[in-house]
């Protein structure tokens, strides 16, 4: 019981090498405001400090302060059809904290609108070329040995208007199309261990049970990897439109791969050419041909703060400031980012913060000096360890055109101006 | 751009071992329905599958399911005052997937209520044994450099009721004073090498802005370690009970050190002797003697599921079933949890699941083949890298007595009955 007395478990600083750090710092000092300021905040009681707060039973399920009533999703209906059914809202991630994104800020696309599943009645068919097709019950299921993992989704069109130079002036609009959880569920080769696939047995479709019925074809390669069939979003049961109950999750592929309220898989020796993998989610090239299997997401970033949400207006010269950004690869870990201060002309390393997964967001920052008045043009470049790069811009259009939609993953610019406003711009040599 | 067109990145398989793999495992087949079986859930075409769903626009600030409405905190007040204001609502962790709890299900224990702070009025003041005292405005304090980190939080006196032998028959009652998200802020540090500290400064004030105005002093190498104030939990701003803009966050410390609605740190020579760390949260051995400061939660570990709410009534007999748990340590991090089911009278190694970082929650889990009518004592025992191992009951007692409400440790047990259903119980030599 030794481990009740004392604290010799705790690293311990060397107090003398931080005050020497101390020392040599100071330099770098917020212009914080003095304590003996004349100021309001200061001197008042705040009203809060003066009662009694809210009983712990106020919400049983907890919401945001009513202060942060602007941190939501934003709905992309501006973008297609006008139809709020088969529309997009995005994430703010200028307002993204690690690599977490909370279940209610999470994006989300449906074909036919949310719908609301009735776990009771609930159930998912594994059939065709399979040993012992079967009907599971959700709490079937959930007997599975269960996997845990961080990984990002992102729609193949996050970024996809600028194919043809269309910016939005806002980085949630422009590269919201995305979030990352943690993820609760079975790898699909789990299953398949238990029911028995026969040899033949090369694509497996993935139905959803909403009423568009949405359907896709995945590779087997793919299904025996790291596909998994996920009931858990961030701690708990996903949320009703992210699939509730129970969703397909291909870590680092195109999000609409993940085929949300998952009702059927069924296994097959040919793909199935399913709507949204032959007049959609495809790409076409100059040559006049399209890329039809076309499943990873590749690496790519950008900055998120500052922005054209988070801009730096009120900042004082001489300011230190950190930059921050995202970056991700759907075919490996984030090995690092270069980033520059010039459009992309010169580069320096970004630092890598927190975790770093694979197939999930990456954070990275650079902290920089303001100097009032500078004119700024903020870009980054990631890689990861599959060997790939973000292209330039020309480079990713002399190889795919502009006739593209989906998987842009060229360079992003922000531009910051002489008063410290954001801007989204893009930079062609 | 040849990452457009191929998926060579894929770790493949191996197709003949995988098939090999199937064909040895098949008995352990769940007892899933027949897929040709008179089920009305497959038969009929389920109301959701035949009409819209809702608009992305109907949840910007996304909400559970309906379905999920048990799924919440609950509120302890029978345990305590009677008073809803300084009350603990608990986190049902028999729910709970993975290493994140969401923040609307994160446990909240308050001394004055959930105080409401308009972010732009609030300040922090960090004064005393500093070269430089300031006061900071939130957009200041958000300025420093950040870090992300995933530690848990928990209550000292989770599972305090049992030291007197009283138990809930409930895991989210008996062990749902706490819980584990990511936190996004700055280490106390990278700020006091900006203000600079004075060579003696020992201790740290830390004081709430709430009516209660909770203040708790922090030895100096534990600011200097890895003390954070935290304002992003999980990728958004922390909930209003949670402290909401800005709390201490002492990884893997005492819950009531970390104090919310953070409102001023002050540096000193000699610690404070507030209320809180004098008439409670001390622990009163059998000697007369109390300890007082007293702050790492020691290594810890518990089943969830099966639980008392989530029992084994409907499991046929040899179903394979996966047996789960959590661990955590605020000394380090885990490094093995042993499990048993028979009370402890023998143990085997549980799988350590997903990620292990130090002062988190780890997961495990077990295998088990369920035998209908068998009756289980399940008990674990997790063991942390700062050497530390979960004491007996009898063990811990033997040193602590049983005047304590905090830190308790002793292993936990859950009985499984002849029919399945499980209660909480104490095994003593």
């Amino acid at each position: 019981m030794n481990n009740k007395d004392s604290l010799s478990n705790e690293k311990k600083l060397d107090r003398r090498d931080f005050f020497r750090k101390t020392a040599a710092l100071s330099a770098t000092a917020l212009a914080g405001t003095s304590i003996f300021a004349d100021d309001d905040a200061i001197m008042k009681t705040p009203e809060w400090a003066t009662k009694w707060g809210d009983p712990v039973t106020t919400n049983l399920y907890g919401v945001p302060s009513a202060y942060e009533h602007n941190v939501t999703r934003r709905s992309t209906e501006l973008l297609s059809s006008g139809n709020f059914r088969a529309s997009i809202a995005v994430t703010p991630i200028h307002e993204s904290k690690g690599i977490i994104t909370p279940n209610g800020l999470f994006f989300s696309r449906s074909h036919g609108g949310t719908a609301h599943i009735d776990p009771e009645e609930y159930r998912l068919m594994i059939h065709g070329l399979v040993e012992k097709p079967i009907v599971l019950t959700l709490a079937e299921l959930k007997r599975y040995p269960s996997v845990t993992r961080i990984h990002f989704i992102e729609c193949p069109a996050n970024g996809g208007q600028e194919w043809r130079a269309t910016q939005f002036n806002s980085v949630q609009f422009a590269k919201g199309f995305m979030a990352s959880a943690e993820w609760t569920g079975v790898y699909v080769k789990t299953i398949l261990e238990d029911l028995g696939i026969k040899p033949d047995a090369q694509w497996m479709l993935a139905e959803g049970g909403d009423s568009s019925k949405m359907g896709r074809t995945v590779p087997m390669d793919k299904v025996l990897d790291d596909a998994m069939i996920v009931w858990g979003q961030n701690g708990e049961a996903l949320r009703p439109e992210q699939g509730y109950p129970v969703r397909l999750l291909l870590p680092g592929w195109e999000g609409n791969l993940c085929v949300k309220w998952l009702r059927r898989l069924e296994f097959a020796a040919e793909p199935w050419y399913c709507k949204e993998e032959t007049s959609k989610y495809t790409a076409l090239k100059p040559t006049g041909k399209a890329i039809q299997h076309f499943y990873a997401n590749e690496v790519n970033s950008t900055v998120v703060s500052p922005s054209p949400e988070i801009p730096w207006t009120d900042l004082k010269d001489g300011a230190v400031v950190e930059i921050e950004g995202l970056a991700w690869s759907g075919m490996g870990t984030i090995t690092g980012v270069d980033f520059s201060l010039d459009g992309g002309r010169t580069y320096v390393q970004a630092e890598l913060k927190g975790l770093v997964l694979p197939k999930s967001w990456t954070r990275w920052s650079y902290m920089h000096t303001y100097k009032k008045g500078e004119k700024l043009l903020l870009t980054s470049r990631a890689m990861d360890d599959a060997g790939y790069i973000q292209p330039t811009i020309d480079e990713e259009t002399s190889v795919m055109g502009v006739e593209s939609v989906y998987h842009r993953n060229a360079v992003e610019t922000w531009e910051v101006t002489e008063n410290g406003e954001v801007n989204h711009v893009q930079i062609r040599s």
